[in-house]
């Protein structure tokens, strides 16, 4: 049975959402009314969408078709949608922290002590403070680099831009062609890379990760299994794409960038959306290889979209433990089978409906499968990288695609919520056991 | 920990499946050696694997490059390599059914009574009669429709040939073109398609419908589950599958010919692998859906292979009933945590080794990523249809094909026995809870 809190809490965020993506749609609709080129109302729902959704999804060129104060407001619904996101999912952690007991509690919040209201508004305090504290640290080598190619005033917008779109894994860029062009040196991706790892690795996890450092002690079975994924995801990703695309989209560098850039795309394919190198240049396998990044994505109470790192390690990790015949434990800590089924869940739900949403895609759309199941993955994983066919849509499927970028985020989150918080012992109807042969 | 009697289980399958290769390999070979194209040893290895593990997959023309003492050979390995899987794996079912109780017992084996060696011998003679008794009958409209193309002698090899290969969901065919000639007609396809789908429910779920109809009782949950996915993928495949390459594979019929054509290729794609429309000539969206149907395949205990029937199932079930906030329960039965994690763990192992085998293929394979992912699949799930590459991999492909068509029949087969024959009470650490958040 869904309690009344919890309805609530999920009319919440989706009205905010809502709101948000609807305000940004007029605002967008209205500023660029008396630009060269105006927008269609279906294109700035789209933009809107895309902004509040974090996805970086584009039907128009960000920096040549939108005027400057629609630039502006794009990158405020980035910083809403990307704040919005992190406070709603570290609400429902923290929440659902209170709900399976003081242990539990101490685990999901590292320490943060959010018993109490008070508590609770200084880690949102907090949230927005790491936040601040690491997009202008960030926007200050961001825009040396730029000065090099732009005026001052130029630089300083797009070391901002970029800033935030970064560390909210928004994947929208004000440049021609995105980064395509740093795609020769170290220092703007890696400061890129700095900021999409920290915005998607969630703040309780960023929190546990200082109060242990500080404290020296264990880290939570969450932070694990979030840090483990992270590393396995990227380092795997980074190899696998330089086997399969080092003579074709990452040819015509040095090893040492041809590794850096790997590891850009590795890193950006987990929901960011950024490119160093066009996508449609990469290998169909380096595609495909993209295509996993993007499916199992960030880390839960952050910034980025997909599965989520936890949701496939806890997959894993319970395939694992029955290979073995071994019970599942996690840094000393049992995993519940009601976790696992949750995890299964949400992953059956996602991948559903992303099938669904590529099979449309196809029946609407003339072109070619793999650019269209592309286009419907990068939505629904708010990732926003593009084989290039997005801003050619049909209106219907660029409905699609926006409903495929709000179920992604807002869908998952809201409906994961009230999975967990309804309470599953209201169904008193017990059955004689049995046991299905399978595989 | 293992206890020596499923080891050994484990053993006798896996030799009795290499031993049967090997034989196959070397008859192969010799028999063909003063044929005007002899075979090298590889194809004769990869022709046996394929023919024991009944995938289907070929690297030479079946009916033009063998020698006909070689086809023989090829319809004799199905038939064992057919009976084979469908024993060990309903053996595998009748002792789980053994260790999980008496209650247990009977639902797994609809009533059969093998809890004695007499009983078990009896189902197996029981299993042998039903294949012949399909296999003798469905020759006989086979026989019928060959006649207007071929002598008498060559209808009634080809006939028998088609009719073992079909119960078998083995996919080899002794025409050329294989079954492209009869998208035309009813009879031939809808007799090809009764046997695939008798074969592939698995001789358990069979004889549970025999008793359950003539004692007018419930049936298992077992079969419920089997009877339920089987229709929901035939008819959701021929659905998707209409809308998807109407005016392409299936153009050029009249509108019932199409959903015939539909239907079977519905069918053939859970692991039979004939086809009446050529492959290539479908949209991608179709082939698409040809290999999802591809990786969840046919149901345990059957000649089919793929994750199962009952896999897919039982994740769907789970998630459906995790999202509806109920218990899980199945024809009045509940499922036991259990029984999904194993079924989860099915579902990861097939997928990672896809993936594995996919990667691989394309690093070895200067092939369009598409049709390597598709032998790939195709391979795994012991299906055989293909987009026409194979005969023109080079030997480290072939080697990889041949490893995934075996791993996808025997090691899938052996590894789930292992699994859940092993005593997981054995491990008796136990860890404090805790809950990670997914999604
Ligand atoms: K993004
Ligand atoms: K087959």
């Amino acid at each position: 049975m869904k309690t009344y809190s919890s309805l609530r809490i999920e009319k919440t965020i989706t009205l905010g959402f809502l709101s948000l993506i609807a305000a940004g749609t007029l605002l967008l609709w209205t500023l660029n009314s008396g630009h060269e080129k105006p927008l269609s109302l279906l294109d700035a729902l789209f933009t809107s969408t895309s902004a509040v959704c974090v996805t970086g999804l584009v039907v128009v060129d960000t920096g040549r078709d939108l005027a400057p104060a629609s630039q502006w407001v794009v990158i405020v619904l980035i910083q809403l949608g990307g704040l919005g996101v992190m406070t709603a999912a570290t609400a429902i952690m923290v929440l659902l922290g209170r709900r399976v007991g003081i242990r539990q509690r101490l685990l999901f919040t590292g320490g943060f002590g959010v018993e109490t209201p008070s508590g609770a508004v200084k880690l949102l305090y907090r949230m927005l403070g790491f936040t601040f504290i690491m997009e202008i640290a960030a926007s200050i080598p961001l825009f040396i680099v730029f000065l090099r190619s732009f005026s001052p005033g130029e630089a300083l917008f797009d070391a901002v831009f970029h800033s935030v779109s970064a560390f909210c894994n928004a994947g929208f860029s004000t440049l021609r062609g995105g980064l395509e062009g740093y795609s020769g040196q170290f220092l703007l991706p890696g400061v890129i890379m700095i900021l999409i790892v920290t915005g998607g690795l969630g703040f309780l996890v960023i929190g546990d990760l200082f109060v242990r450092l500080r404290e020296r002690s264990h880290l939570s079975a969450h932070s694990i299994l979030v840090l483990r994924t992270t590393a396995v995801l990227v380092a795997g990703g980074a190899v696998l794409l330089l086997a399969s695309d080092s003579a074709r989209g990452l040819s015509g560098h040095p090893l040492p960038l041809k590794i850096w850039n790997a590891l850009f795309q590795s890193v950006t394919a987990r929901t960011a959306g950024f490119n160093t190198i066009p996508i449609p240049s990469f290998s169909s396998l380096g595609v495909f290889v993209l295509c996993i990044l993007v499916v199992i994505g960030a880390s839960p109470g952050s910034t980025g979209g997909g599965i989520k790192t936890t949701t496939a390690g806890l997959l894993f990790y319970s395939s694992l433990s029955e290979i073995r015949g071994k019970s599942m434990a996690i840094g000393n800590r049992k995993i519940s089978d009601g976790n696992v089924r949750r995890a299964l869940a949400v992953a059956v739900l996602y991948i559903l409906t992303v099938l669904l949403g590529i099979i449309l895609l196809c029946l609407f759309e003339p072109f070619p499968f793999g650019t269209l199941a592309f286009e419907a993955v990068s939505a629904m994983g708010t990732v926003g990288l593009s084989l290039g066919v997005t801003p050619s849509l049909s209106a219907p499927g660029k409905v699609i695609i926006i409903l495929l970028m709000f179920w992604g985020r807002v869908g998952i989150l809201t409906f994961m919520y009230g999975m967990i918080s309804r309470d599953r012992e209201a169904s008193k109807i017990t059955f004689a056991e049995t046991n299905i042969p399978v595989g």
